[in-house]
């Protein structure tokens, strides 16, 4: 285990009718912006539930955040704020809207004439954000609680993380009934991404952090465990809801990386073939994550072997079993209705590999832990997922 | 699962030559004061690495927080901050000495004229704190990670609870290396604290917390394998030291609790066993445990044979499973050197259970989830582990 720093200093509030928590974690002085995405929340009631509880605050509104939140429609938000001087932002929706405004929290402590793209490329450092809080309406990224964001920008086709120590949400509140009115790949997509970002953090080379080990090991023993429940949707069952939401929690609020160093390749590649190609992020994790681990399966034989005896209760040998928990995985990915090639969404594997090869030489990105795929590797990854 | 809060703002640093970080983490402006124990960090050069790192700071220091802090003690620590107007605490040491500066952090914002006791009585609420930082030297009590305090008080023989929501850490610094010079009975009693501390928020009556419990699973199974190389002293295992520093910090940083009701009883139990006769908190722990998920099987029996199933890999009925897991847990407590009977302190079961009883009884106090140890019911817990 490496020496580590750990901080996540985000109240998160879960469980029944907790959205009307807002009227008093949102600070009264000054201007709230309401931030969301495509209109869903007027749907389902969480929009007025947001309302109703910010109805002694001042509020102004932005509407039309997207799935993958995109630059040009955020630099609308970060104008919007700047006109309005609002001073705290509260995010209703998915870990897009989320991200989406972490990105305009920072930007909007960046000089009025600096373009906050700088923000995701590493020419820029956030040393500040606008306060914000979030509702967390999509049980998935995780970005309820990190300070992490990912943001893809139209003109040129790219989908950057932004890295910050400084945009944590103030306070997430998670209430498993605005799940109830997702549509069944939204579910089945959030259940995929925490299991895959559980995986990407867990699935290393050894790193002698055997705490770190069994609490990944513990999420993804439990997704296994209540899949079912977590998909029912007639009716929906709020007890597997409010688990669903904790684990995604846990996958992404940074513990699990603590003194170790992550893998990440499966999301990097996956962020690419969105950008590209469209798939949605989990759909992209799981057609990439079994694809990644075979190939640097040498790498990972003995975290494999590990994950499936622990987690999958797999017996042979370590070869066996390390084997077997690939598959094991794809098949559970299957049962959930993910495809798990690239074909399967009209990618052509070498056009993919080519570009994305291209893209990571470009910005002299290896990936994985210790950076042990090189650009010029992807198209031996995208090979075992064609 | 219950509604629940998380809240853990602590930022935690952990690894080998952290404590030179004190210079950056510590407020430039005010007085800072350096608060200790007995010495001990004298000897084995904790002193010295903080005196060096805070040598920008203006610095003044209290020496002498006892083991089972002692509020005559703490309040000449209190005298001592207001004389000086010091504006940050760096409690250096144990459990005891940032139990003590929680207190003492609380304390320095009531009234000059009113007695800080009712923190702890109940009687006064802590809305805001001094804030304070801590370098922890023995893994085991959690305190370095959450609001908590217990503090005893001479002239009544009385140990209590401070619980308030502004006594977190600002940030706790854990260098492995400062435990190298621990005695064998503190490093054996910091690691039977940390799994009763686990196994107090684990083993209730069932709770539908199905990720809780494996994240509470990971950590006793991590202390179970790793006890060996964490109590190995010549040399020390740097790696294993870390991974129980790790453990004690997850055993009590509250995330064990969300959504559930913890038992508490063994520790409400052991307190007042310390009070009135002296043993170490952990050696409390190890002989009340046992007696208590004994005294009340009926209602454990469920989660007691899960344990036994998943942390021991027992087999047999539910019956069998549940009994022989509070078997392996004596053994585990017996491996360490932990005495399992109030006997081995010379402590007459009837004197105690009759005193404490009237204790609880006078303070109204129910212990256990769901309050089902009630006073007149101690004798029949202390009956199992005379």
């Amino acid at each position: 285990m490496l020496s580590f720093t750990t901080y996540s200093p985000t109240k998160i509030i879960q469980g029944k009718e907790t959205i009307s928590e807002l009227a008093n974690l949102v600070p009264k002085e000054g201007k709230v912006l309401i931030a969301y995405g495509g209109g869903s929340i007027k749907k389902n009631g969480v929009y007025d539930q947001v309302v109703a509880a910010l109805a002694g605050h001042d509020t102004v509104e932005f509407a039309g955040i997207e799935a993958n939140p995109i630059y040009e429609t955020l630099m609308q938000t970060v104008e919007l704020c700047r006109k309005e001087d609002v001073k705290f932002i509260v995010a209703v929706g998915g870990g897009s809207v989320v991200d989406g405004i972490k990105f305009v929290a920072a930007a909007l402590r960046q000089p009025e004439d600096v373009d906050p793209w700088g923000l995701l490329t590493g020419s820029l450092t956030a040393e500040s954000a606008l306060p914000f809080g979030t509702v967390m309406t999509l049980p998935a990224t995780g970005s309820e609680c990190n300070p992490n964001a990912v943001i893809s920008r139209n003109s040129t086709q790219e989908k950057l993380v932004l890295f910050t120590s400084v945009t944590h949400p103030v306070f997430s509140i998670l209430d498993p009934e605005t799940t109830y009115t997702l549509p069944y790949n939204q579910l089945r997509n959030g259940i995929v991404d925490t299991y895959v970002h559980v995986l990407e953090q867990y699935v290393t080379c050894d790193q002698q952090a055997p705490l770190q080990d069994r609490q990944a090991e513990a999420i993804l023993s439990v997704l296994i465990d209540y899949v079912e429940p977590m998909l029912e949707t007639s009716p929906p069952s709020f007890d597997a809801r409010m688990i669903l939401m904790d684990a995604a929690t846990w996958a992404l609020n940074t513990y699990l990386e603590r003194g170790i160093i992550p893998d990440w390749a499966t999301h990097l590649i996956g962020h690419e073939l969105t950008a590209l190609y469209g798939p949605a992020h989990a759909e992209t994790l799981a057609v990439v994550w079994p694809a990644v681990v075979a190939y640097k399966f040498d790498a990972k034989r003995e975290k494999l072997a590990q994950y499936g005896e622990r987690v999958w209760k797999l017996q042979g040998t370590t070869e066996e079993i390390a084997k077997g928990a690939i598959e094991k995985t794809k098949e559970f990915f299957a049962k959930v209705g993910m495809p798990l090639n690239l074909s399967d969404y009209k990618i052509n594997a070498d056009e993919a590999a080519a570009e994305i090869s291209k893209r990571f030489s470009e910005r002299g990105m290896c990936v994985g832990e210790n950076g042990h795929i090189k650009p010029d590797e992807i198209a031996g990854v995208l090979e075992l997922c064609r």
